[in-house]
């Protein structure tokens, strides 16, 4: 028998979100009458907008003609998206990024956790701490972490965010080669200035770093002088990728479809000096291990990058943000420390001495029935803190509020 | 920086399909006004099933209203999908495997790129010769491969199918833990006998290895005696995992949906000994890197898993296949060796004397206009052959046949 890959063995014996649905199961067997109300996983509720399902429905008639029938789309997606994804994110803003630039995926949970196939297996990783837990089990399981030691792998940088720093990380104090950011950043709905990514970039560009930007919940900045893009910053065409998604803007998270910026000034080399386009292995690695978006998908998709497109994804980024107004709200009244719920649909806050996130989670479950995400989930530095997601219908955001009121 | 990847450097430098389509590419741009016929890569060509589409409009529909909208999809597929397939695919075909060993994911391609992670990287592979690339191509990236010198890779166990052994391989000779396999193959279009595959389980059981079932044109077998799942065969699901596909079947290839299936009973070990479930540890890396194949195709691939849709899935494969007959009757009339086209939409010939698989590439190219794939691409034993693929319009296939009449 082949043996089983090691690597996989030092993972958490359980991906966060399992667990999480896995203790909620569990309690709604128990308690079958219960109303729970799910602010965990962030996963969003309102329909697709009107323009996309028009567009889906139009690809499907395409569909079931022989003349507008097709067959395995781009590797790379198809132009007419990647050509509307130019236009609509980077152009009208001012930054270039040219649709050759541009790679369509199923998700940017798929892109960030493959990403770092194209790197050497010694490569140096520094990751956020708390994180989204995608960045560091993809490197795990590819061996480039070490072992798993009292909350800690040993072959990586973790850069903690806690309320002491404000949830901005502190620059990597050993030399990388990867760092994974994340802004709006998930867990924590923390957001960094135009200057504070500036500060990374040039220390990119100083240490020969690459930065692996997600910016899945950038349509969630609302306050100027945030950036939407890591592009935004001068220089940062030299050093970073850029993870974008439809899951959270245009709430494709069960349509999927997802886009990595790769900038063709993007490089790195061979230990013999010699040079490679970042583009052009991405490229290889998902001609090879991917065959494209389907394209009943793309093409809903490209309705999201029109003038009522984008109308129609402002109004449901408005819903959810206005729901994280009320959950800050609530959990400001109940005197504990938060960050997030203003750029962000997340709110992470400090639990009550004396829990720690797991136990505070079952709390919340058992007593309010509500379903949070555990901090410790996320790293070692979310010990003691919860995320609460502001993706949910608002009758129950508003319902879990008045429960949390019932508090001490 | 980071280093690249060292293992991307020993990939042949480009992917097959991807070099087939420059050199057309190139073709048409100095011979615009040339008609080309596409034989070369195997992408369907008629409309989806009606049963399909009508599935797809009403699972959008579902996407445009709150009560129905659907977010994240499991990682493993949607019960009412696996469970079709569990009683369409196995169950009427006496073949007992249930819905939770049913993975659901978007490509055949993918899932049988992406199983290789769970093994050790010291996991001796076996692959047939010529062979689809992905296999291969998968292991080279993930550094199994050694170096390739001559055409192969050091450390695979190479199996060559050729006229010699009528395309039907030989047991490995040396000792081997992974063992990839296709039947009805691509790209020969040769098949096996219940009684040749229960000699592949035997070895397998035997020689502690598993075989890597790809089983995406099983649609395909007409004949009696070929089995359509090595799970036919007694003993199987304690040493193999199958790959199946819409693509091929009910003309997917742009609408992204496969599945693969892995037996409850298979186990591999760490060094220790102790067992790890292969399932769990493929539902473990799909949870990791994967977030589930959208709603709206798993409904409609549900639609093929239907008495409706075997119907009209057995409508389309017979198109396909009196496609297959017209070529191989053309290809017989020429005088020139083949196989494949009976149980498969491939037929497999032998180049007439004096070029190579790339020369008679062009030669179909430039003088007939039409786009074949040359056997070489698929490994060295192919060297010397040609694959034409089935799947394209009558008229286009009749076109084609008659182009050739004008051969010699």
């Amino acid at each position: 028998m082949p043996f089983v890959n090691e690597n996989f063995l030092k993972l958490n014996k359980n991906y966060l979100f399992a667990e999480v649905a896995n203790r909620v199961r569990k309690y709604v067997e128990k308690n079958p009458q219960a109303r729970v109300i799910k602010l965990g996983i962030g996963d969003v509720t309102e329909p697709l907008p009107v323009c996309v399902i028009s567009e889906l429905k139009a690809a499907v008639d395409d569909m079931s003609r022989r003349e507008t029938f097709q067959g395995y789309p781009p590797y790379e997606g198809y132009e007419f998206l990647r050509k509307a994804i130019s236009e609509f994110d980077f152009k009208r803003r001012g930054i270039d990024i040219e649709p050759d630039e541009i790679y369509i995926s199923t998700g940017a949970k798929e892109d960030t956790a493959n990403i770092q196939e194209l790197f050497s297996i010694h490569s140096k990783i520094a990751i956020l701490d708390p994180v989204y837990p995608v960045y560091l089990d993809s490197n795990v399981m590819a061996g480039r972490t070490g072992n798993f030691v009292d909350g800690i792998y040993n072959d990586v940088e973790y850069l903690p965010c806690t309320i002491e720093n404000n949830f901005s990380p502190y620059l990597p104090k050993k030399k990388v080669d990867l760092i994974y950011l994340c802004f709006p950043n998930n867990p924590t709905g923390q957001v960094l200035t135009k200057d504070e990514l500036k500060m990374w970039v040039d220390y990119a560009i100083d240490n020969d770093a690459i930065i692996l930007f997600d910016a899945a919940y950038e349509a969630f900045v609302q306050q100027p002088g945030i950036p939407r893009s890591i592009f935004e910053i001068e220089g940062a065409k030299k050093v970073a990728i850029e993870f974008r998604s439809l899951s959270k803007t245009a709430g494709f998270t069960g349509t999927r479809c997802a886009y990595t910026i790769i900038p063709k000034e993007l490089y790195i080399k061979d230990k013999d000096g010699n040079k490679y386009s970042v583009g052009d292995l991405w490229l290889r690695r998902q001609s090879t291990k991917f065959n494209g978006v389907a394209y009943i998908i793309q093409k809903g998709a490209a309705a999201v990058f029109t003038e009522k497109g984008q109308e129609e994804v402002k109004k449901l980024i408005s819903y959810y943000l206005e729901n994280a107004k009320i959950i800050r709200e609530g959990i400001e009244a109940l005197g504990l420390k938060y960050t997030g719920g203003i750029n962000s649909p997340y709110i992470w806050f400090k639990v009550p001495d004396g829990f720690t996130s797991w136990q505070f989670f079952d709390y919340l479950l058992e007593k309010f029935q509500i379903v949070s995400t555990p901090g410790v989930g996320f790293g070692k530095s979310g010990e003691g803190y919860i995320r609460l997601s502001a993706f949910g219908k608002r009758e129950d955001i508003i319902e879990a509020v008045e429960r949390l009121k019932n508090f001490k």
